[in-house]
């Protein structure tokens, strides 16, 4: 008996904000006070660290648990599943559904309640929850779904990761650009044949680290009390290129396949030159170059949706929308993932 | 080998707030119109229903986070484990923290991370993260506390369930009265004695149920946009008197223990006569009357506190401060919830 993928489905907001929208955004340090050089040269650092060029924003009347919706619905058309049959949908998210224009997360009922609504389930042994573990959120329930199946608690599971990260940042912030919306979602299922998780790891650094992302206030001064999502970049990319490639490197050898044998690596696409330094850093664990075309990209056009990047990338390389990135039977990747939390995790998976 | 509950802790918020502090509120109908009767008139009513004289709020420093700590520190000292051989805190909550009087919810970085960080454990391999379930979340998190060990993936689990009630209602809804603040904590272990989790259930309800608790805008007609906590009281009623019985029974039948043998049910705090008419609705379902005193109540001093009631009311009676009722060695209590989503799940615990 085998754990895999049967399904993927993806939701891609078609709002498209390139760069050049934040042209004449007033940025502020965390001071408040303003930058010495002018926007274009911010816009132009941004991209070089980043890769990102444009991103996607939900349109206004769309919510986080619609997009949910949207990629669930292909993620089971894809698996060819009659919905009945879910013993599980999990939602992976952070800030819940913001109502574009206000600030007020809202979970109640949770997204997966939601999700499960819209799909017009009867069943109610097809239990909804959700989960909160920052970015890694996907992998994470992932992960759980697994852990359901191999105890004898369900078959078939949903696992979605959508966030409208546009709707809870501080315009104010250079940050602010990272950040993207989506939803991508997959089913798992229990079989006898095909793809399957062949092992996994997770963690969670709090002692020092639990507040590298945050809910804070703007660098504008207010008398609003509205908070927004902040970090401490510098030491978010200390941490990640410390510790995801131990996470990365835990989970694989754990695999028992060969570092030679993984095909390509589907990591949250937070930043470019991040995300490169943890994949040759992992590489470099094994004495070895980062292979060149191992590393899909999509933050260029869609930006950082958090639990959505990892389930959107696997669904683009799926569905043969990303050139020069194939996957066929029996092929390796590794998932890895980094964020809030402050958490880290991985799976090795073959398809 | 057996997986059960080593250990308990609860926080009871001090701030003591009896049915007279509302004799001068201002309660509206949900047309924003004033009610035939007065104030009096309404809480003589509430409580004869609800069977709540007093509810405890949260100190206005205090946020979830810090009441789930609070439990939690308990709850391991009670397990007399060593916390760093925890492997997972999962914490069921539904609002984040929100601090006092401002209405947005803060999940970034999850509350479990929170109560990770302030409980100093160092071990990453503790992974931290929060289920959003409505006031069945600790049971919930409790059965996947149940699968996690069942399939290898831990050992030791600390299960919270935290909420403050008070920071999301609407002054001027008469079912404002109903909430309140509080947190409890369970520490679940894989062992070779003691009690055990023989049996659970759970199921999602949103067909036609999804939105019978939902965040809404307040009676009073108002410029702001802000959310309250809103309920179909009467619609909920019936659902749970309904649907409750039977996952009881579903559950209790799974577990093979007689009705006959389960000493006492710990339900989930929502209303007095409704938790009365699911217990006598459950024994009927057997042919049997309620038997007396098998229903613990603390709603009458706590009122209802989300995810915490249940943990809070085992916490209560494993510490021997509930007179009339106590639990040995060999004593089979079902734990039962309602809340939103609509979810309902059960357990049949033997101590």
């Amino acid at each position: 008996m085998s754990i895999g993928i049967t399904g993927t489905g993806s939701y891609i907001p078609t709002n498209v904000i390139p760069n050049e929208a934040f042209e004449n955004q007033r940025f502020l340090t965390e001071n408040g006070t303003p930058f010495k050089y002018d926007n274009p040269t911010i816009i132009k650092k941004f991209e070089a660290i980043t890769g990102i060029a444009e991103r996607r924003y939900a349109q206004k009347n769309m919510n986080t648990s619609d997009m949910a919706f949207f990629a669930a619905e292909k993620a089971i058309e894809d698996a060819a599943i009659d919905k009945e049959t879910l013993d599980y949908i999990i939602v992976a998210h952070n800030f819940g559904d913001i109502v574009s224009g206000t600030s007020q997360s809202d979970m109640l009922p949770s997204l997966a309640s939601r999700v499960k609504h819209a799909l017009r389930i009867e069943n109610p042994h097809c239990v909804a929850y959700d989960i909160l573990f920052g970015c890694p959120g996907w992998i994470e329930a992932t992960i759980q779904a697994n852990a359901f199946i191999k105890s004898g608690l369900a078959k078939k599971c949903l696992v979605i990761g959508a966030e409208t990260l546009s709707r809870i940042v501080d315009p104010y912030d250079r940050d602010s650009m990272i950040y993207a919306d989506g939803a991508g979602a997959t089913v798992i299922e229990e079989r006898t044949i095909g793809g399957e998780i062949l092992a996994h790891a997770s963690a969670t650094y709090t002692y020092d680290e639990a507040y590298f992302l945050f809910f804070g206030t703007s660098y504008k001064e207010s008398d609003e009390d509205a908070k927004y999502i902040k970090m401490y970049g510098r030491k978010i990319y200390e941490f990640a290129v410390s510790h995801v490639p131990a996470a990365m490197k835990r989970c694989l050898d754990d695999s028992g396949i060969a570092i030679e044998n993984v095909k390509k690596i589907l990591i949250h696409q937070a930043n470019e030159k991040m995300d490169e330094a943890i994949v040759k850093r992992f590489y470099k664990l094994y004495n070895l170059e980062m292979p060149k075309d191992c590393m899909p990209m999509i933050i260029k056009n869609l930006g950082n949706s958090s639990v959505a990047t990892i389930p959107t990338l696997l669904d683009l390389i799926c569905k043969g929308k990303l050139e020069a990135h194939n996957l066929v039977t029996g092929d390796v990747v590794i998932f890895a993932s980094v964020g809030a939390g402050m958490n880290v995790n991985a799976i090795v998976y073959k398809f």
